[in-house]
């Protein structure tokens, strides 16, 4: 047992956050790298702003309160300005495109990737620091801006290997939620808490069904366990009319084609509003937006309009948008459920604007990296990591360290990746274990008969793992050697390489 | 004029932070892929850590506060506890292995790299947020661990495009410090301010030469300003000794071979030391690095023992390296000066052993990668980034923006960078002047006569850009339309493929 001092530290992480092995970099790496590859392709640049910024910037000060919310990591500089750690990465490309206003190209459309940081309870899955993907296009007046948005969330999924029907683009758009809770008069525009409370319970929709949304609206819904969520307090007879709105497309959905050209949903939803109010004018954005990317040759089983879509973000003005992945998982309980929304976003025309004296219009998209990770390792269509270890020269003769390291070298230079043990040379054992551990693809042993010989031996470690799974005997083990042969020093590259080329494990321009 | 309202929010960041374009961004991408490679190649695998530690697991509560050290950022969790943003990626790496020290194979062996923040005085080059690529071996007691990093060192500057011969590794050992520091007497052990004091000034050594450190060590020195900085009060006499033992790499090295082999450095730094000394062992572990890279075919043009070499952190036990660009810049008065530093690192045997009973061998090694960018951005070894932006679909008829996009949609489909103009189209002028500013090799333009013929115009705006440098005479202009030819709808894509590859703009699989 280990006597540890009552004075030493303990090793230990904040709560919510985690270290990353080889395996979740090297797939996540790979997908960050398709993702830019087609924002690219889209006409997108790459732009990082720091991970720290100015409170205020983040519109992060509550309104009756001189500390930041608590929501975000603040401390203040030594200035006694508040600083707080970036929550998200469109309201510092907010700040960066106000302090750079004029000497940008307008449109300005960039691509950001990075870490954002939660002050929040951590949970399964919920961390507090986490990675987004964005892509954004500010000073875009029109709905093209945003047709485009979608046309690149569908690209991207398909690059990244998620089948075609097993991906949706909602859109749907804030003016026409706006209309609906304005036509029922009885959420005024400024009762911000109100208009979330009714946001929030429509955006329940997948998980409680219409039944549990309409318990959310109106006087509140128990759950299973017996806990309590009060609801917006919404009258039965208004509830009717929010539900019967967000049921329009998936009841259009269900219709027959002859029925859906003689009522397009368009023309449904056209009638909930008066001409010439928000709510129409919303309608409006979403039939161009239809019409844009059908022209461009993506159908609904890719792009679709879903009256039910709701983005929580009070800062989105237009078309909202949502990715979510089709495809079936187990939840926690073992039932089958859609894997469900792997990013979001829409268009935000005020956010700018809180910089400046005339209002800026913006539209963009943020993808969830690590909820899209897990999606794609699902599938096993993530890059897998590296799945061998390096080439392990171990160390017979201490005094001949500089021979092993020579023969490291040589590999090397080769490209193929390889290591003398490092560690404590005494326990032949403990090296043959670290190259197990290392899931080494072979070792390279030289005592003194073999150096005197000039040569080395090589001990597949793949063949060898595969040949021992077919001997039950340890004598007979001893006899056999497995998969271990012997070459000369000059041919240890040629040999080596032959032996990873066996095995398909990559080497040379090949490796990386 | 704007009028801006009092209200409205100022955008801009804290000090000593920074954005980033896609030009940085792209070669320092680039940068960080040379380097993971090599780093594979030898053996290490991906590590990250996150952003936020326990303060008191990166060290940094002074001894007498309960308040963190200034120079990291601080803030209490919600349990009141201090955490920190990594100030490096070495503090944060010893707390990992500490917390899976019984998972992990060792020795381990980890690359990290990412940004690093330090609460301090930002300057010109100095920033607050900065980012680190970092190696390191846990739990390899050997210095055959340290000549490794110093071959992967030197192997890694020459993969990015460094010569030999612009660069070296310079390797000293903290005992043989320890020993000089010792032998004159006056410097207790256990004095970390004053020994800290020593090691600064011999620090100096390449800024000030000799006669500056020997002020430095002694009363203390006067610069050009007229600023004074207070010595370490060391003797006259013991500085002579100081001196004449930093010198010897230097001496040497301007010996003759014939000198040189009656006279080896090892052997010239051993007579300073009593056998058995601390001094005499950090000279011992000197020359078998020394040994075990000239094996693995490392020149003293790449891996150098100097004597004058110092690393300021007070947590290296063992060896120490410093990877030194040698070629010439301009300072900030236009005089020469070698480019300097752009790495370093060190044995840290203690490090890990802060979280365990025992002690934890450690060695490793840290790139400054953006000092490291501006070096190779001056050798121009850089990648550069991409040059050329997307095509411009230039919008001539609102009404035609579906068809617009589909021609989008095609040449994206191709692989090639395109985009419609997003931006009001009503001016036309705006719209080239964007292409301009992207640096789009082409803009395509369809307005109603091209489209009645089933044709786009194409506009090469690299050939125009050449041919309106010839052109003196707006008339001219108008007349020639420099470099603008039309084409079939269906040869869209062929005919800016062509394009592109005449100018040598990537496209397709070439791209990104």
């Amino acid at each position: 047992m280990a006597k540890d001092k009552p004075t030493k530290l303990k090793a230990r992480m904040p709560r919510g956050l985690a270290d990353r092995g080889p395996a979740e970099l090297g797939s996540t790496r790979a997908m960050l790298e398709t993702i830019r590859k087609v924002y690219e392709l889209y006409g997108f640049e790459a732009l990082e702003t720091p991970f720290i910024e100015y409170t205020d910037a983040l519109g992060k000060f509550l309104p009756d309160q001189d500390r930041p919310n608590e929501g975000v990591f603040s401390f203040q500089d030594d200035d006694e300005q508040w600083l707080s750690l970036r929550y998200d990465l469109t309201a510092p490309l907010a700040r960066h495109v106000a302090e750079n206003f004029d000497r940008l190209a307008k449109p300005f459309r960039s691509y950001r990737a990075g870490w954002v940081f939660r002050n929040e309870k951590p949970g399964p899955g919920r961390f507090r620091q986490f990675m987004q993907f964005d892509a954004d296009t500010v000073g875009a007046p029109t709905v093209a801006a945003d047709a485009e948005i979608c046309m690149m969330a569908a690209d991207t999924l398909e690059a990244l290997g998620v089948k075609r029907g097993d991906y949706v683009i909602k859109v749907n758009n804030r003016k026409v939620l706006d209309g609906v809770l304005g036509s029922i008069g009885q959420v005024a525009s400024d009762d911000i808490a109100r208009r979330l409370s009714v946001l929030r319970a429509i955006d329940k929709l997948d998980k409680f069904g219409i039944e549990g949304v309409r318990q959310l609206l109106g006087e509140g819904r128990r759950d299973e366990s017996g806990d309590f969520t009060k609801g917006s307090g919404i009258s039965e007879k208004r509830i009717d009319g929010i539900l019967s709105f967000l049921s329009l497309s998936e009841n259009c959905s269900k219709m027959s084609p002859e029925q859906q050209s003689r009522h397009p949903l368009f023309d449904l939803m056209a009638d909930y509003f008066e001409a010439d109010s928000v709510g129409a004018e919303g309608v409006a954005e979403l039939r161009e937006i239809n019409t844009l990317v059908r022209a461009a040759g993506y159908g609904a089983e890719r792009i679709s309009v879903e009256t039910s879509v709701v983005r929580g973000l009070e800062y989105y003005t237009g078309p909202v948008f949502e990715a979510e992945l089709t495809f079936e998982v187990k939840d926690e309980k073992g039932r089958p459920v859609r894997f469900g929304s792997v990013g979001g976003g829409g268009r935000y025309d005020g956010l700018v604007g809180r910089f400046r004296s005339e209002p800026v219009p913006a539209t963009g998209f943020s993808i969830g990296v690590s909820r899209l990770a897990s999606a794609l390792s699902y599938l096993k269509k993530a890059d897998a990591a590296p799945d061998y270890g390096p080439v392990v020269i171990v160390v017979m003769d201490r005094d001949q360290t500089a021979h092993y390291m020579g023969l490291v070298a040589t590999l090397r230079a080769a490209g193929i990746r390889a290591e003398m043990y490092l560690g404590n040379p005494k326990n032949l054992g403990n090296q043959f274990k670290y190259a197990d551990r290392r899931n080494s693809p072979c070792v390279v042993i030289q005592g003194s008969d073999e150096r005197a010989a000039g040569q080395v031996q090589i001990k597949d470690l793949i063949e060898g793992a595969k040949a021992a799974a077919a001997i039950t005997d340890n004598a007979e083990w001893r006899e056999s050697r497995p998969a271990q042969f012997a070459c000369g020093e000059a041919e240890l590259v040629a040999k080596v390489r032959e032996l990873l080329d066996h095995h398909g494990v990559p080497h040379g321009a090949a490796l990386g």
